[in-house]
């Protein structure tokens, strides 16, 4: 049993701490937040000791909030420490997680040099086994890499380019915008997303431009790919079938928009109504030539969650590429919209 | 003096008369709407006589809103009719017109089939020289056209891949959505506008993929174009500075979005805020090779409206392309932002 300490409970801490509650061969050892908000309570209630950093355990018990400790302790009781502070504070902790030895995995919003490892189960597992220190990659750069790499085994990929239509900020978020605006970010092109892809891919070329519009659900991504072979886009559409990380979204289901994926996720019983897939429509998908276009829409607060638990399993030894992705698969419930996608008799029982 | 009647007095019919009251050489003879609601007190403010069709003119002295005819009537006493009635309505209206033997403009969201002859005047202005019934395209595909024009011409354009954001509806359109969702629209790719673009340029490889966000000030285009050649950045910047109907956006205005541009109009003075110029933001032209890249914002309400007073003077034989685009640019004040775009000197006195 791994012992994982959670520090940051925000978007992605406190799901990642509730994936890792849910693995056979995985244990929470506590989750670390600096302040007593309403995270606090939500973390009280699933059970999880909570830390904090040592000046601010007097505000924690004036808000009667119990705490197990500092954040080093909790870093020294844990087999592994899952970073999910704020962007940039990450590398600030990085020294203590070396000085209790305590191995790390890091966010998206963290260097790559940070760690010299970027992580995406589907594309690079290996790269992440025995290394001691890994970043996960962004939500889109999550996404773009499940869509890239079976795509690159089968087809061969010779240039991306990448719209992402971003949301402007998470449902709670309250400070950030646009409102009514559709806003290019960055403005200077291309965006800084297809380097970071190729921290996963270092030869791809990929071109990737960015922009924020007033919507807090999941990000949208036009993408154009020029293969090195002309699939159908039936087969194009077989091959993403194919993966339990990409959920080809049905004609039948109606499902529009964002609002509609979300809305199907609350359906099916996710917890959060996260969407862990990439949800890639599949009366998008369209092949003329070698030019394959597709629209996905990609869950910001939980596509990386499947890959922290994989990259634990890779730093730590506990199981192969494939092993690791069925069992997080399986025990967080990853691919059933897939299943649904293909339209299983089964699912009709 | 060429008289002109507006059929239809939404969003593009109440711009196309103001427009053409500022025009030497027209006149508006009247304006036609089926309602009495706000739009009529604008007309009446103007001084436009106000025509409905026929089982509405009790509806409009009922309200106390003088009608000086019928539709019928308006198209007997104009040289010339610009229809801007809803999508699919103009195509109804044509045998009307064809009756009075009086010429019309139609706008885009009816059938290219419905003239033969779609119009940019940057573009195909000779085309429409010397016909009786020309489509001015939409406000996407115009301002894709006026992009592709220039390039074309200096350094030929292998292909385009646009994706574009669109603003789910205008301000005054209470009932559109989205509300907080990213939708792809249409879901099938590529979209209908690529086509659309193929009326101007029947020979150009272009696939086009479409959006909907929660906006309502402008479109935006995120394009990549495949050129014949090679050049800087620099120069296609410089190319796009020469046309008096794009408006490099310098950085120096911190324009990061739409809502910005549509202040600067505002403050510039411009009538209703309008932007008739293409917005490609300066910062965003990025060359790779033979690839483009850049963003462009597209005000859906306005960047027709000079291509209608161009297609009135191509079919009324009035002017060459280079003189209406000019007297259209000059009366309007088209150009003025792209002047600041160069930061001209004189522009601080």
């Amino acid at each position: 049993m791994v012992t994982v300490g959670i520090n940051g409970y925000g978007t992605i801490g406190k799901r990642v701490a509730d994936a890792v509650a849910a693995q056979p061969d995985m244990e929470v050892v506590g989750v670390a937040k600096t302040s007593p908000d309403l995270g606090a309570d939500g973390a009280g209630a699933r059970g999880y000791p909570l830390y904090t950093i040592d000046d601010r355990i007097r505000e924690f018990r004036r808000a009667d909030v119990d705490v197990a400790g500092t954040v080093e302790e909790l870093v020294e009781r844990c087999d592994v420490v899952v970073d999910a502070t704020p962007g940039g504070i990450g590398a600030t902790y990085k020294p203590v997680y070396e000085a209790a030895d305590t191995p790390a995995i890091f966010q998206g919003k963290e260097d790559h040099d940070l760690t010299g490892t970027s992580f995406n189960a589907r594309a690079n597992f290996e790269a992440a086994e025995g290394e001691r220190y890994v970043r996960v990659v962004s939500c889109n750069t999550t996404g773009l890499s499940r869509l890239v790499a079976p795509l690159s085994e089968t087809f061969g990929v010779e240039k991306v380019r990448a719209t992402l239509v971003r949301r402007g900020g998470d449902p709670d978020q309250t400070g950030r915008g646009p409102i009514n605006d559709i806003v290019p970010d960055p403005m200077a092109l291309p965006s800084h997303h297809g380097p970071d892809v190729n921290t996963i891919f270092p030869d791809l070329a990929i071109d990737t431009l960015g922009l924020k519009v007033p919507a807090t659900l999941m990000h949208v991504h036009s993408l154009n790919l020029e293969l090195g072979s002309e699939p159908s886009a039936a087969e194009v559409r077989e091959l993403f079938e194919g993966e339990s990380r990409l959920f080809v979204v049905p004609e039948r289901l109606d499902a529009d928009g964002t609002g509609k994926l979300r809305e199907y996720a609350r359906d099916m019983g996710r917890p959060r109504g996260d969407l862990w897939e990439n949800c890639v429509w599949g009366e998008s998908v369209s092949v003329s030539g070698n030019e394959l276009y597709c629209f996905q829409a990609i869950h910001q607060e939980s596509d990386v969650i499947p890959e922290n638990i994989d990259a634990i399993r890779a730093i730590c030894g506990l199981a192969s590429k494939e092993e690791s992705m069925a069992l997080t698969d399986e025990s967080l419930g990853v691919g059933l919209p897939a299943v649904v996608g293909r339209e299983r008799a089964s699912l009709a029982v």
